[in-house]
């Protein structure tokens, strides 16, 4: 670092994201990519002629596409906005919701950006440990007067609560704002979004990354209340008005319109997400019961971490989080059958050679 | 607002962007966007293949098109990172190199989002007034030991300081990073980017949004010692590493290196601007003498405000900033020839009606 660097993030950890080879001809099951591209109409939204029109600023009130977004979920327009990514929605959130005085609770074993902004923001951090067996016990969240950030499913373990425990949470905490991170929601998981009616302290926050196969795009959305969405906008606007670009505003409108493709898709990833578990149940793994487009699973044969490399040397890229609950545990990507295939003859040639 | 907003953010005024009507015909002379579309080659880099990529996520270290950047500025890799639009840069940079003891000094009178950043970041701000001519006098930033950014050329007014100058105040303020915010710099200003190699305490900032018609696109980049761009991944590695979208990582790389393209559509602006300062001239206009593809003008026989309005009634939108010294002048984007013919008869109509 240099000596300019302001003193307070000297101490500062950023994300480590998980490994983005741009040439080697990995299977890539680490990033909870979709193995499927996005629906055709992304590609017919974007022509010549919207190339050409990248000279004009891109709306920052993205219009177009929030209609097609509270179209999809009916909400009102003013009860979204959206990101560059829901990384930034949920950094959004935090510098709106949290402060120096005023902490955010989240899971010992969860998203790892969670503590990484609360650093960055000077946040102090309320850490709450999931249950031994990775589970989230609701009643831990009620009452606790601060912020609350909660994935779900949640990653990197794939479990999901159902949104009546969720409700139970923001009924426990009106004086405070809940956050539900739904990024993988659309794999089998109970959505929050129809809570959104009810409990004025709820943002939900989804992301284009996963189920609409638009990680490349960087494009996320905060759904709650239209206070909680303005003072969202209060951020933006202060921050970077003009935060998500004219291609992927019609990229976004497009996949969101495509319901069809959508359902495809998802359903795909799910049927071929239960094949896998059953795979690597049959191979004598333990897998946690997953709701989203990647499995957490660990095998008495071998460490997490020397699967992770053994993997790697064979062409297969997932991702391993060396910290005292994760480090026996690899996170797959569910990819497609053939990928997954790979996966399993590629496990069963590894675990052979290690008995 | 709502009651959950931070107590921090309850003054915080956002940066009002200009217009950016969807949908009428406007003349649009507001935002300084560039009249001519981004060079053929970016067109021709997003396929429908690099479309259906968007499933993978951007590659977070932009090495590709970083590469391509460093070509062309002469620089190594290591000196350059790329932002979500310039803003993102600068933001970024404020982040890093300021904090509620470290301070922030600029001008009264230039980019607005300054200080909307500082006081989103609780950064005290240094102002310091332009001369009555609206030119900034360099020895007012000589040795203040604070973190200094300048735009050069200067918005709303578009002067530029020579970089000899720049180079003094760098010189003067080696214990602080000096950022030069070269937004217009292509037009006719001298770049201090040749001054990296001999000042640790220089960031310059340059965006794709004017020189290179991608506004919509959102792509800018900070140049500076390694050290200085190791500080600002820091910062964006805990805020956001998929910053930038992969379509825009193709389009930013394929309009760097058409030189050829670039060179002319900068050419034509600055040749069409020449041909404004006249028109307006005649017409009786005080022009500020611009490096920029705008320029900042005035005419006694008309309120700023009241002009601004006229102008928008028949069609052109233009920029005014309704504060104490900036209240009597228009910022004038330079479009196309035929553009700036429609504004000449249009305010010669509209002065005439007065008289």
């Amino acid at each position: 670092m240099s000596k300019y660097l302001s003193k307070r993030l000297a101490n500062l950890e950023p994300y480590a994201p998980g490994e983005q080879p741009q040439e080697q001809p990995y299977i890539k099951l680490n990033t909870n990519e979709n193995p499927y591209p996005p629906s055709p109409w992304v590609a017919e939204a974007i022509s010549d002629e919207t190339v050409n029109r990248l000279r004009l600023y891109s709306d920052p009130c993205a219009k177009s596409l929030i209609a097609a977004i509270a179209t999809h979920y009916s909400l009102e327009p003013e009860q979204i906005m959206v990101g560059n990514g829901s990384d930034e929605n949920l950094y959004f959130a935090l510098r709106a919701f949290c402060d120096e005085a005023a902490p955010l609770a989240y899971a010992d074993v969860t998203y790892g950006c969670y503590k990484v902004w609360a650093n960055l923001m000077h946040i102090p951090s309320h850490i709450i440990p999931l249950e031994a067996d990775y589970t989230l016990d609701p009643k831990k969240y009620y009452g606790l007067g601060e912020t609350i950030v909660i994935a779900n499913p949640n990653a990197p373990t794939g479990i999901a609560l159902p949104a009546a425990e969720i409700e139970k949470i923001c009924a426990a905490n009106a004086g405070s704002v809940v956050i539900v991170d739904e990024a993988y929601v659309d794999f089998g998981a109970e959505s929050c979004v129809p809570l959104i009616a009810k409990y004025k302290n709820l943002l939900v926050i989804q992301t284009y990354s996963k189920s609409r196969s638009l990680a490349g795009g960087r494009l996320g959305f905060a759904m709650g209340d239209a206070a909680l969405i303005a003072d969202l906008n209060r951020v933006k606007f202060s921050l970077n008005p003009y935060n998500v670009n004219s291609l992927t505003l019609l990229a976004g409108k497009a996949a969101m319109q495509d319901e069809d493709y959508f359902r495809r898709t998802c359903a795909a990833i799910t049927d071929t997400r239960a094949k896998t578990v059953e795979a690597l149940c049959a191979l004598g793994f333990e897998v946690l019961p997953s709701k989203a487009n990647f499995v957490f699973a660990r095998t008495d044969k071998m460490p997490g971490g020397a699967l992770y490399a053994k993997l790697k040397e064979n062409g297969i890229l997932v991702r391993h989080f060396d910290a005292p609950r994760t480090a026996d545990w690899l996170r797959i990507t569910i990819g497609t059958p053939a990928q997954m295939q790979t996966l399993n003859e590629t496990l069963t040639k590894i675990l052979a050679t290690e008995e």
